[in-house]
């Protein structure tokens, strides 16, 4: 299976959340055994081999992806969230949506100091989720590896915000 | 590992996120490479075999267990989420929580009518979303082999509400 056969399993809602938008619903692809399969592959292979201690997800599209890439590489599963749903101690870090602020959340003792971590959500648009996602991380010791993707949305410019982490994704979509 | 290890790396918080409650947090078992990856093998050699054709997992802790049991078996995976999360034609099924009702969506074109589905969620309190999700699943033709979670609270007795459902879980927990 190709990039293009993953990309062809993603089905585009127009109009969605809100007028103008072309929402890029993963839910066609992992629905596919082959290509939930072969996505997480991809991923995994990417990132095999490099030393890699715990794997963080972002709520909650992140987690489907996160968690496999974890289970795969045998290692720890640490989840990033929107606040107030960790019971533990947290740390947090804040950033700005559309319409105002936002933030994620983390356990302060899921990562320890020097962990690799390879940070993973489903897609890459403005990158300010993912920014802050690595602030937290970084925040209590850990050092990112990389920011994995399945879909990258190059015209809303993430990869600017994350300048300084290496970015991998599946697929991109520009505007089709 | 035992599934007494398994227990052991779950964490309690007391009085989370109330007064009174003793929240049960898996994310201290996830975070332990081999705690999650014993956690996922001893979920997946119970149902491998079975011939299940999909696995749905609940949001968002589900999705977690869930992604990694689909990827072992090689099936899909659909997502049954909280309202207005899903961009597509959805399904629902609206069940009663403590202080009033609930729903929760799928995606109406996610499952096919004679799929065998197995249902993955982190724990199994009073059952009552389980039981939605189980309805929302039937309402589209599937078929339920069976209820799977780490954790089973059976004072609260969920498996009343899931009773004619096969249950499957590692670990209880009865007010230690």
């Amino acid at each position: 299976m190709t990039k293009h056969d993953i990309k062809s399993k993603i089905r585009t809602i127009p109009d969605w959340p809100k007028k103008g938008v072309m929402f890029r619903d993963i839910t066609t692809l992992i629905k596919d055994g082959d290509g939930f399969r072969h996505a997480c592959d991809m991923l995994y292979d990417h990132y095999k081999g490099k030393g890699i201690d715990v794997i963080a997800g972002i709520e909650s599209r992140g987690f489907v992806f996160g968690a496999v890439l974890a289970y795969k590489m045998g290692k720890g599963f640490v989840v990033i969230r929107k606040p107030g749903k960790l019971p533990a101690e947290t740390v947090s870090a804040s950033y700005e949506k559309e319409y105002g602020p936002d933030s994620v959340e983390m356990h302060a003792d899921s990562i320890k100091k020097g962990d690799k971590v390879l940070m993973v959500d489903d897609l890459l648009a403005t990158g300010g989720t993912m920014e802050a996602a690595c602030r937290l991380v970084q925040k209590v010791g850990g050092k990112i590896v990389g920011c994995a993707f399945v879909i990258e949305l190059p015209e809303l410019r993430g990869r600017n915000v994350l300048g300084k982490y290496e970015i991998f994704k599946l697929v991109d979509f520009e505007g089709e």
